[in-house]
């Protein structure tokens, strides 16, 4: 049996949480299931962890209280995501198969009493997780209540990569795979180098503590071999979920927030993207870090619509301080995630433990019941979803793609780079942020991918960047595409090895300009850039110049002091139809600011102009679009729009007034009212 | 046998220290004793570090060297606190019993080479120290110049929680014995949470290394676990002794130091409290730190007299800046530790050892010898403490209590809290610093003890807080008790798991408030408190706020600015006779001074009005008070009071002139020179 | 057969670096040997890392690349300095021996995948490099080609100390050659501290992973175990490659970067010493530590000639930020080794890898190739070095020695030390730079050797100073030296055990002083030191001051505030024909200054009087100097020198100009142009 339907049998947007009513005496699951009713939730997410009370030792099972919970849940109108409960295997299994716990790169055994799941490598595990798997789906594959299944948690966090002999030896298998010969291997490692030549399969081990730096082509496979064997007890689980039950699979991913698993390879094989995300709390503008969690769940599943299937009601418990929402940040937060392609907002977790090392995570119901104020912003968000069904499907289109290659974030991230200030993830976050901050919504792309549908491309961090890859975005400057590469940018191939001709050499043509030495900057160090264009005569920057051999590009920018006084610091490229721009600095924000507004209009991307803190984001339905308006601002903010606004009710005839903090989503008829993105 | 003596056969203060006589040639030990002599000492620690020169191999015993020692020192009137060695087993141990060695949570194995016992749970260890302990006490139990045991050393340093497999089997034994039944455990842990559900005793583990933070109730009952086992450990030795030996036995502590032993169980099992205290260099004001030490010390023994068993001439060696004792500031020490109820000033050690770890810790007899100005300070407290035989066995009596309870520290310093900003220690030296500086002196107590004696008690880190104990401290208010409770208190039981009704539920009814939500600040912030009261109308604070619910009280200070805003900050009630103050963020000083007033004058509790760094406390003697003046400042100050100066022989008739960094005792006669405290 | 040469046989300055030809296609190896020529390159290093390619099994080996190799670089003149593999063994030999694997302190196995040797005490290991190293100098032992041999890579560098079975076997073995009984190794160690006696020497363990800080002294001579079992390993070596070669064998060091090697034991077992040097980039003078890494490899070689084994023509890969190096700073940095005495400057290495953990690390031949600015100074450096044939084996005569002793660095290092701001590389940096930058050339010395060329010697960090080594330096005083002695000197013996008369007794007869108490200084503290003598009235200082007595030393300067204030901080003492001089604190750079300007005069020593950042050597031939002048300033400067510039082909007639950056080498002849040091 395969998996009949893309999206779970609900009407509306899904809103509900994680529900662990094992933690509770059974009078409590009236009293929820009546406040689910007040609240609107129509979909919970049960037994997640709850493995040691379904199997209470190897084969046997108990299901009397999850079927009383299942019925119960039915007879109130909620309908199930139905978790494994794999993230989390029982006390006995450890005690059963101790050597099927994880190994850390320094040797310490991760045991039991936390949370975490087993090897991945295990057979024993691969064994018990089919076994629990199925056992579940034959019993509740066609019950009316589950629509939808919800494999194991969080793939690669708490554990990820392991060191055990059982994942050894299933490394050695996966490197005999990947490159069939010992002489491939070595190759592609570059064995030659500190005398790492291998000559037996059964020499090779993982890349676990050793007197120095770990070869990192190395590194960079055993984080692909770590990503492959999560991906593979995934499927294990998902096939063998199918094969009784027609109901959509997913598993909960962590953008933006864990960099473990391949989000793209990933989402090829669930039915529904699903998303965790949690503000950064010492962010205080962490509603970024949420647009981009939030664009590249939609991104990965090309574009069709996802679930938030956990964010917070309030603060969560597992950060240094973990600072609490304010009064409707609750719902802007969620609101920005259902703008961004969302149609469901679940929560961890339905009510607050009052036990465990997550009792200080905010909940739906809170320890202070339902006179909080929590409470009441959980019903209201309740009900203005109840009011978006018809947004439910709509599409969000972008005309800019920002690219995201995991295995270059693996690769970038590994020991003994010319920098330690150099950050994937920052650089990502510092163009992102430019688009948000200018109205621009923002697609992820691959960088093999086609991106001839969009007007603009920046690669802020393509550190690994295969020779095709590069072809690829050199292609799409000659057809017409404006390409905006930041600098560490096409250093090394897929095994980690510089490129052939030097620094950048896969992206000369479409730059026009070489990489010949970094320069980067002591600790604390800033530098200029004389700016040839508008805004501005000088630019701030800091960390890092290179020594840049321009072929043909129009210098932009020049470095006016440091190790690159007067070399070219920014340059401009017509190359075929298209432009290529490389910046080769970290320029501040003011200073990103000035040469993207150049960069847009050779791009032919208009900035919304609207208020820093305004967010603005559509979606396309089949007739009319759907604008998500959140006011991240103090005060009221006039919105040029005609529509109706949906959470409100009241329509909009030309302007928008939204009082600080407020959201609105109008509906805006494409044939009558004309208009579009 | 039992013990005969609550005191040491001492004529006056306790006077020495640690005397490692091993360390040195024969001849030294004649210049020792004659030193021992020009200083006044008359009790001296020995054989503390001495098991591998007393039993050589497995039950091969030599006493030679410690029958000679104890022979001369006897005949030079010099007593002897006899220690057992089971602080650092010999090599031969280790050797013999490789399974007795302690592991870390992560899995390292200790070595030997340094200092620190075997596993608690060892069963072989059991066996050598009650081997040791027994021949010793045969020995020497009946030896005139022995006057009082002194087991082991410092317990809980640097040894405390095991890992090792003795342990966790001794573990699961202790929790069969705590719990009865598995499901007794599971419900105290709230294992249904992340799926932890025990169904084997033999699958508990201890809360050794994971991939995520491990049960904080499991980890909470393993630290009472080592605190059991550690106290074990010493009661088989003191009943070894007991068997043998009359004279009063003791171990030492680590007041306000170590916190793994939980010091009010501890004091029941000991003769006599002692306590080794070592000032926090980095602190300019470690004063204020001893004198925590000090008075909790007298409060864990119900205000007996206790021992000071180990302090320091000068530096130690063991901080990151070991800062010299400044001249006096060792008599200025020693003072403040008698005031607050020792009977005994002792040091380590006698002379400086030339090798081994602690080469550079300061000692009574100095690398630089007899021309040092340590050693003529040494000589004169010696001096001082002789012309104060009368003060021995008078009683401090506090009007103020402070709540200390070692199961809220264990339970509130584990992972995951709201805010890492907030800590215990932190909270209780900002309450006890307060009233140091307002000369009023402060008893340590448990919160279920009976406080009726007590004007005022402050809770400043009750985050763990049982419903009975919160049952004691709203009958302690309602029976006319002022109660002053800081924020993060009453959150959890005995068993970590959040009190029903939310956070600081059990106070409810004392305070008149409950906690909605907490609203942690980020880093660095601070906010401001509009305070209605008397001396400023803003109030400084940072790290917290909190979402207050007020049923009842009086509103005393508000939120200006922060996430609280306009909410409640600091709150007075009324109930039953009594009155419960609550301040929900953390103050400034010069805020809690302000605040402090107030509640001041509702305990009816009298600052002294004397400058800040006048130390002065008062022991109260048969039928004469004992004033202990201590002058931290530069500068002359003048003390208002009448009596006789023990330290100068001279009288104070009605003003004490004390100079900068001199100390007093003044003997006040009730009877015929009024007064009293 | 034994050495027979001291130098290679070579024309002129050896030039060239490591050259790894496995990492490349044989077509490449054509391209390299035309390069070399066309860069001047005489000498290249190779093998180092090629053990895995030479044997493919145990005892199996294959030759023909490296037979190949040999022969084309011979054919194009290129000698070639052949390296044993042995840092670098194969993955084979730990499959094939897992026992030699070497343990960390807290037991972390390391494995195979980066870099770095087996356990030093590996029985295994020690036939294997045995083997190796046979079987290369059998074969290449009479190529004409190998004018050197290169025993290892940087002993100690990853790989120093071992807690490997295998090294604790080997440990005990040395420590009974060592002591000869229990009883002296237990009296060496003071293991009467802390209950340390040893009854067995089965029970002597490495000093590991232990509760508390492990003993000192048993630190200390794991330290000394660690030298002399990396040492026996290249003596295996060295004497199986003179049982079939008759080239000079060297080892290269890692001169102020390891501390691991004792340089001066090292020195004596090699035929010519060699040493590694890296910019510390953080350092925006590195050329500082540079000078001292110079001077260092030159005095421990007893003033001969030595061969810069490895610098870099950029920037590095292992530092936090690994900045590149300017225009001219290789051919300034090069220079500066030549002028303090390398007669040979190699590089790491010929050509960038492209793979690997040091694929940023910059070569001769860099990733952007021969257009790059790098490649142009290398061809440049090359020529520069073809005109200093002459300079060849001239010598550096040096009027001030600084005492450098490992022992003392090691011991000093250990934990538990009266601060932590007091460290051994930084005092000798202080007094080291504040010669540098005074122009005068500075020898390193062991506190033992004979001083009396030396008109002043400088002991900045004599934390471990043995009596006979203090006898030594209170002779060179006696007989007219001057001596100047910084504090925490001569503080503990060989066995890491305090002087007999307390810190400094050594010494006292010679400074005139003794220090009763440390007095350290918290965090971030400073004081002032009223100066006696011309260039202030006041001196600032931190982190040290001490209560020093003074016997008959002439106060030079007195703390005015501060624990010690109106104490002497600064003395001077006549003592026999020469002088003590003892500072107490740690100056800042401009009162460090005022102090040494009075030391010189009291030395008759006299600075250069030139610009800071203008730094001259001069190197002594059989009939001229050689000057080398470096301009690390921006602007001009100019140089009072009559000779011949060999750099530019002009002669100085009187007077150099010397550009920024630029450097030369001014041949002067002492008959006829007179002149000299």
């Amino acid at each position: 049996m395969t998996s009949t339907n893309a999206w779970p049998d609900l009407r509306g947007i899904a809103y509900g949480g994680d529900y662990t009513p094992e933690q509770w005496p059974r009078e409590t699951w009236d009293e929820d299931v009546a406040l689910m009713r007040e609240a609107g939730v129509n979909l919970v997410s049960v037994g997640i962890f709850s493995w040691a009370l379904l199997e209470t030792s190897e084969g046997v099972f108990d299901f009397t209280w999850l079927d009383e919970l299942i019925d119960l849940l039915h007879a109130n109108g909620i309908s199930v995501d139905l978790g494994t409960p794999t993230a989390s295997p029982p006390a006995w299994f450890f005690a059963d198969h101790p050597e099927a716990r994880v190994i850390t790169r320094d040797g310490t055994v991760m045991g039991f009493g936390s949370r975490g799941m087993a090897s991945h490598s295990s057979p024993e595990y691969r064994a018990a997780i089919v076994r629990i798997a199925s056992t579940l789906a034959e019993r509740y594959g066609q019950h009316p209540a589950v629509v939808l299944w919800h494999v194991h948690n969080e793939y690669g966090v708490p554990v990820g990569e392991d060191y055990s002999a059982q994942s050894v030896h299933a490394w050695r298998e996966w490197l005999r795979e990947r490159y069939g010969s010992l002489d491939d291997l070595n190759r592609a490692w570059g064995t030659a180098f500190w005398g790492q030549h291998y000559g037996d399969w059964e020499h090779v081990g993982a890349p676990a503590a050793a007197p120095s730096v770990v070869n990192p082509a190395q590194r960079l496979d055993f984080a692909r071999f770590t990503d492959h064997q999560l991906r593979e007890c995934f499927i294990a689980e998902r096939d063998a979920i199918r094969a009784h039950a027609g109901q959509p699979i997913t598993t909960n991913f962590m953008a933006n927030q864990s960099w473990t698993t391949d989000m793209w390879a990933w989402a090829r094989e669930v039915d529904i993207v699903s998303d965790d995300h949690y503000l950064w709390a010492a962010d205080p503008e962490g509603e970024i870090g949420l647009a981009i969690a939030a664009d590249l769940s939609r991104s990965v599943g090309g574009g069709k619509p996802w679930i938030l299937m956990e964010h917070s009601t309030s603060a969560v418990n597992w950060q240094p301080r973990n600072v609490a929402k304010r009064p409707g940040e609750m719902a802007r937060n969620s609101l920005s995630h259902l703008g961004r392609g969302a149609d469901g907002i679940l929560f961890f977790q339905w009510r607050a433990s009052r036990s465990g090392a997550e009792k200080f995570h905010s909940a739906m119901v809170p320890h202070a019941g339902t006179g909080a104020r929590v409470w009441r912003e959980v019903v209201e968000l309740g009900d203005t979803l109840g009011r978006l069904t018809e947004v439910k499907g709509s599409r969000v289109v972008a005309d800019v793609a920002i690219l995201w290659d995991f295995e270059s974030f693996w690769a970038q991230d590994l020991e003994w780079r010319p920098s330690e200030d150099v950050g994937h993830a920052e650089r990502v976050r510092a163009f992102y942020e430019r688009c948000w901050r200018d109205g621009i919504t923002v697609d992820f792309a691959l960088p093999g991918q086609d991106l001839s549908a969009y007007r603009l491309v920046i690669a802020p961090a393509q550190y690994l960047l295969t020779t095709a890859d590069a072809a690829n975005l050199t292609r799409y400057v000659a057809h017409g595409g404006t390409l905006v590469v930041s600098f560490f940018s096409a250093i090394v191939d897929e095994n980690d090895t510089v490129h052939a001709g030097g620094y950048g050499a896969p992206l000369r043509e479409a730059l026009g300009v070489a990489v010949e030495e970094f320069l980067p900057l002591r600790a604390g160090d800033t530098s200029t850039v004389v700016w040839n264009g508008e805004g501005a005569d000088e630019l701030s920057a800091d960390v890092w110049q290179e020594h840049l051999v321009v072929d043909d590009a129009e210098v932009r920018g020049s470095f006016l002091d440091g190790p690159g006084a007067g070399m070219p610091a920014i340059t401009r490229h017509r190359h075929g139809a298209g432009t290529g721009w490389y910046i080769s600095t970290r320029l501040d924000a003011a200073g990103l600011a000035i040469v993207m507004k150049e960069v847009y209009a050779d791009a032919g991307v208009a900035p919304s102009g609207l208020l820093d803190g305004v967010e603005v984001i559509t979606r396309r339905g089949a007739d009319a679009d759907f604008t998500v308006a959140i006011n991240h601002r103090a005060e009221t903010i006039s919105l040029p729009i005609t529509g109706h606004n949906l959470v409100t009710g009241t329509d909009a005839p030309g302007m928008l007034d939204l009082a600080g903090g407020e959201v609105a989503v109008i509906r805006t008829s494409r044939v009558a009212e004309g208009g579009g993105r």
